[in-house]
């Protein structure tokens, strides 16, 4: 068994999912939370926020490798740099806890949740939801969270690393 | 007397000046460095490290206010976004320490230690060894953060505070 936390950082609000992935692959939900840090009275305490939350939760629930989504293109360089802000503090504590941390691009994320990168975000939350049997709809920051952390538990899988498509290996368990 | 941290953020190398700024304005040189970090195995050791190196300076010289440049334009989504993410672990630094936090404009930084906002940064280099008595060339992102911290020093003081420009207010005294 072992424990993977996705963060999804935004400058205003940065999701985090945990999951575990048990030996054969099972895949269950241990938490999963969107940090609002908009009510924050300054930028830097903004930042400070998302690193000491996320320093507690991963105190507490001790995950052993985190994924975050690889930033392919910003759009552009205001926003880049609001994003880069909020991932600096989010890896700060990632680094801080001795946390491995993994990267994925979003078409890997859609590919492995939904089984094509071009799925919409709507889709991905939808399969996030199902994989994880969760009741009800899913905050969509945690979401992309727990969608992240489920594309590194596929990543690992040995199935995967022989190179046999995800689609192959569904229908084979 | 205050004592006042500027920090230049880099993703390769982060710039780190302190001052003291005695009662009735009076500079004076407390420490400099550049934290370089791309010696660093990953992307999280080299923002943990920034991190981690700006808390201990702080520890040790306790300043009661850090200064850094304002990100004005950047040039591009990817350097904005590794720009971000090395400012993100800066000022996550500076909130941790419990240090309050001022921006100043490039052009601010420029008109407060040569008079000019249009001067060039070896002008600026150069009037900051000047301002500190220094003796030899700075490395330039110590300079620079060496700049930034003197500029707060300026901002700080009652005659900049009153409206009266400051090459009237160099002359006065």
């Amino acid at each position: 068994m072992s424990r993977v936390i996705g963060i999804d950082p935004g400058s205003q609000r940065t999701g985090v999912g945990i999951i575990d992935v048990a030996a054969d692959g099972a895949l269950r939900h241990v938490f999963h939370a969107a940090i609002n840090v908009t009510a924050e009275a300054s930028f830097p305490a903004r930042l400070k926020r998302i690193f000491d939350e996320l320093c507690a939760i991963m105190a507490t629930y001790a995950p052993e490798a985190c994924a975050v989504e690889r930033v392919f293109m910003a759009r552009n360089p205001d926003s880049a740099l609001k994003l880069g802000q909020a991932r600096g503090a989010a890896i700060c504590a990632v680094a801080s806890q001795g946390v491995s941390m993994h990267e994925y691009a979003a078409t890997e994320v859609k590919q492995s949740v939904v089984g094509s990168g071009r799925a919409d975000k709507s889709q991905v939350q939808h399969m996030v939801g199902a994989l994880l049997q969760l009741p009800g709809p899913l905050q969509a920051d945690a979401a992309d969270a727990l969608a992240i952390a489920i594309t590194h538990a596929h990543a690992g899988s040995s199935m995967l690393r022989l190179g046999i498509p995800r689609t192959a290996w569904r229908r084979r368990r």
